[in-house]
């Protein structure tokens, strides 16, 4: 049976090692110190296996799709926010005023909204409706969402990423309760370690941080007794998360360079890349989030972030600043003057 | 008696506090939970600061203005690459083929090379010649310049910003051999601590780095020992270096934004502040470079670098790049939507 997630996965393809090799020998010819552009090397060499050509094309139209989402576990208090605040921002989004519009007026990036659970069905203008729940269940006594739910939420994901035009595609998303979802994420997906998973997310007083470490680690623990990366995913995922993963895994298939957020991003990559081995190798960490379970993701999937502004806003930002880096590695290994010959 | 340095001195003034409070109190009310734009808030708080106003202006026009400087001390095996590379580089910035090019296009910045002091005259297109001498004498065993030659090239550079028709202004350099002398600068305008002062620059085979820390060391020593930061810039500094800190001075003194570039704008940044108390608190570290010394100058001058991506490039490259992300922070602090009152 096949699907658009399914698809996605068929397509995956490792870069070519002889374009690697071809930006790395580009690289080391240009006038400068070899290696002097440190990280953005790097970069540009990555972005060429990538593409499958180097120099790796520019940048011209990023695109951001913003996945919304709501979580039942905020019934346990892991927020300080209801969660119709993610409608409020999903709505502020589509009007063009949260803060991933202005960075993405910046970089000359489309936005789109999906929602692919909230709450209540959310009406405004602009907000894409691609539900597949209305909200997860309380993933601290049960599976956050059904293997059908899950499914259906990689495939729009997969599709969102098949149908979008950007030359650069860069996930966000909204979901109030999500950084809790997300550190369980993580600690389902990466070996397990003393660094505390949960974080204060956007602003959880930070009295209730034990309960909501205590609640994320054995949502953890539940899903690593499964075996099946779906239904682990299921068991303390979110709707956002999944299609974050299904958009993740769709363009790296499309061969376009992926820009991964903060911690909610890196949970969506660790479980893709457990159902699609190779989805890592294509994306980039946009940044580095101050949700300590940003880190161990990283460190796991072996990302090495693009910047580190200590954000943790969510919504796509620390993905949409990175673009501009990204465009001046292409634009340097594209534009420099060749070393002239040894004399 | 006066001078372009001494004027752009007596104009310095600190950023006032109520444009500071402002800009704190609209990001603590735009439309995501407080403090979550990190660091960039702090960036455009600062820049509102500058400015005098917030939301602070957009940067519309930067510029970028290339020192470039010779070296004595390079006939002591400092570097691997001889001089002449100084003037051949220049003639590559102004032919629009180095990396800072490829980074100015993206930013849309104008770039000027100045040779302030290269080993021969340069007469290349677009090398501007403001010389105050062929190259330093070697620091390693007399002052590099003379305390006039340090004054003329403070005044390149304050003349250099107050000329300069940008909306921020970011300062390059070129100079074989001046990560030697920049960190000697930091050896001698930052307290002595055990890290190590010198690093690999440019690519010095490391067989070569005890002896260049050596000198470096002996002549931080030796400027230490001189009571006037002019006479301790002339000791051990170059003509870039000088005509760098004399810009720093002059665009802080305008009000316009300034930012550092690597170990040389460091260094280059603590004399400025030794000259001209208050000049580092209208600049921001555009980036972290790899050389050593630059950590022990960022810490002294309490500025926190915005990117750090290894690069050890020069040219302006890693103050280049930051731009983006300023103009990200204040589009975040001018377009971003109120949060709505509490109900």
């Amino acid at each position: 049976m096949t699907s658009p997630f399914a698809d996605a996965v068929d397509r995956l393809r490792p870069p070519e090692p002889e374009v690697l090799a071809a930006a790395r020998a580009r690289w080391d010819t240009r006038i400068k110190p070899q290696g002097s552009l440190g990280r953005l090397e790097e970069l540009g060499t990555q972005l060429a296996g990538i593409a499958g050509t180097c120099p790796p094309p520019s940048i011209e139209r990023p695109s951001i799709v913003v996945f919304a989402g709501d979580h039942g576990v905020v019934a346990r208090g892991v927020s300080n926010w209801p969660s119709e605040i993610t409608g409020l921002m999903a709505a502020t989004v589509a009007d063009g005023e949260a803060a991933i519009n202005a960075f993405a007026r910046q970089i000359g990036a489309s936005t789109r909204v999906v929602d692919v659970g909230m709450l209540e069905p959310h009406g405004h203008p602009g907000v894409d409706a691609e539900r597949v729940g209305a909200g997860t269940a309380d993933l601290s006594v049960e599976p956050a969402m059904t293997l059908e739910q899950a499914r259906s939420a990689l495939d729009v994901g997969a599709t969102a990423a098949a149908a979008d035009e950007g030359d650069c595609l860069i996930g966000g998303e909204l979901g109030i309760g999500n950084t809790a979802a997300a550190a369980a994420v993580i600690g389902t997906f990466a070996p397990p370690n003393d660094a505390p998973l949960a974080g204060l997310g956007a602003g959880l007083d930070p009295a209730a941080l034990p309960e909501k470490e205590r609640i994320v680690r054995d949502a953890a623990a539940r899903a690593r007794a499964l075996d099946d990366p779906l239904a682990r995913l299921a068991e303390v995922g979110g709707f956002e998360i999944a299609a974050l993963a299904g958009f993740y895994v769709g363009g790296v298939a499309s061969r376009r360079p992926v820009i991964v957020d903060g911690v909610i991003g890196c949970a969506a990559l660790l479980a893709a890349e457990a159902l699609a081995p190779g989805t890592a190798g294509g994306c980039i960490a946009g940044h580095r989030s101050a949700e300590p379970a940003a880190t161990t993701a990283l460190e796991h999937l072996g990302l090495e972030p693009v910047i580190d502004l200590g954000l943790r806003l969510g919504e796509g930002t620390g993905a949409a600043l990175a673009v501009p880096l990204l465009r001046a590695a292409i634009a340097a290994l594209t534009e420099m003057a060749e070393l002239p010959a040894p004399s």
